[in-house]
């Protein structure tokens, strides 16, 4: 990885976690349900919607503590989605990022809340910020609520269940993708160019980017799990062969789905210089979801 | 009942269902989700929220229109709460209002993603509001997502949860009720109210008759468990005697319920006369509240 990038990651993982826990301890909450939510912010992940956001913001604006509520915001999303999607009910997974998912720490109903309760703060985190205007507030939650929800997130979500077990072609797989995963990477991209006053056309081509950048890391997800060594994931790899899952190897090949994904990262990059936004580290951001190892 | 208040109510359920499902059936969601979320939408419900912002607004303003996505998200936002309380590891109940919950029809899974899907729309409908402007926005947002959250409803669900099978007093089980159905109850008046431009004065004083009705509406809950009538409640009763559950008829005897409750309706009306709203539906539905059989 580019040095430079790897001290920007590196740098703005540390003040996301720092910032992120202390909004929530902050919060006059009662203290399993606080414990709760705080075990699955801190269980340290990639942090890519927020520094995507960052990313985005700092191409176009100078001013950090503009973007940094919804940087928050976006992770507290992504993270409630993991809470739920680790349900028995949902996935049933007992591990995540090699630790025990919340409802095996914390019970089921606590799990269940602690998710609703993290959705519920992210729109009360951007409606509370104090750097941005009402206007800026309005969009973004706009934006984020129909990112996360039924005609987003969630319905990526119903999509990818009632998917399993049944074959899907290419087309599909890129609709719940998208769905899944890609609105709130949009909304990322998005938002932060929105809050640094980025033009009408460049956020057109910007959402076009991330759009791509969504698939480029679902392809290289499913190409892990072919090739990728279990140590560095923190999980074992073969899972999609073996819950037959629709994946881009098992559609494409592996080197269909390596081709397909030098495609997206030429889309990506295109629509990145159409933007305006070639010498930003989203260019790099390209690489690094292509060719993470874990 | 009051006749013009039957009328009133009746004819706000009508319009309430109707704009509930008009909005739900435009949205572009996967069929099953909306299947699921229109199927806890629908299964009419008292509206009570919904119809407290109303008659809050009606007392100030004249343009019904302005409310009436807020009145929705507030319905959105109990009806996710219900399907979230009905599931297996929470209150895991098989009926509600005398049919399924919403998991014994469709599944798990989809119970729990509808609700976060509802819990998501609400504040899509008040962000995309066109009759409201941005500042009015994001105070309903502040104060809704504040209301629903940890801080809020689901604090109160968490202690609610916690005080299963211990005794606890009445200060307790009033914060208990103040967390968990209070907040929600408190922002429906006080949405419809700051929507109509009441004074800062007035919204304190309709804050404080919010609250005492909550307690009103509680108490007859507790009430009515152990004098209602099954047929008319839809559930059975003596659930709380057989649950252990700490309610204001084992903390205060039958009696001292009772009593509780007029002491509670009074300070309900002695707030409302503060707020200049005493010729409002809202003195109407404090009787309604305490008088109601189920």
């Amino acid at each position: 990885m580019n040095a430079n990038l790897n001290d920007y990651i590196e740098r703005y993982k540390g003040i996301i976690h720092q910032e992120l826990t202390y909004r929530l301890k902050q919060m006059d909450i009662p203290e399993n349900l606080k414990e709760s939510m705080l075990y699955s912010v801190e269980a340290s992940g990639k942090r890519l919607r927020p520094i995507l956001l960052i990313a985005s913001y700092e191409h176009y604006g100078n001013d950090i503590k503009k973007v940094m509520n919804a940087a928050i915001a976006i992770e507290l999303i992504h993270t409630y989605s993991l809470i739920h999607d680790d349900l028995p009910a949902m996935d049933n997974d007992d591990f995540r990022r090699g630790k025990p998912t919340n409802h095996k720490i914390f019970n089921e109903a606590t799990a269940i809340l602690a998710g609703d309760a993290l959705l519920t703060c992210s729109f009360q985190l951007i409606a509370e910020d104090n750097n941005l205007q009402d206007f800026e507030k309005v969009e973004l939650i706009k934006n984020l609520s129909k990112a996360a929800g039924p005609s987003g997130m969630v319905a990526g979500q119903i999509m990818d269940m009632e998917a399993e077990n049944q074959p899907i072609n290419l087309q599909q797989l890129e609709t719940i993708h998208e769905l899944k995963t890609g609105e709130l990477l949009t909304f990322s991209v998005y938002a932060g160019a929105f809050i640094g006053q980025a033009t009408e056309e460049e956020l057109i081509h910007l959402k076009e980017f991330a759009y791509y950048l969504g698939l480029i890391f679902q392809v290289q997800d499913d190409i892990l799990d072919v090739t990728g060594d279990p140590e560095k994931l923190g999980k074992p790899t073969g899972s999609d062969e073996d819950n037959k899952k629709s994946t881009y190897p098992n559609l494409l090949g592996l080197n269909g789905a390596i081709n397909h994904k030098e495609m997206y990262v030429q889309k990506a990059i295109e629509a990145l210089k159409k933007a305006n936004a070639e010498n930003s580290y989203l260019m790099e951001l390209i690489h690094h979801f292509s060719q993470r190892d874990h």
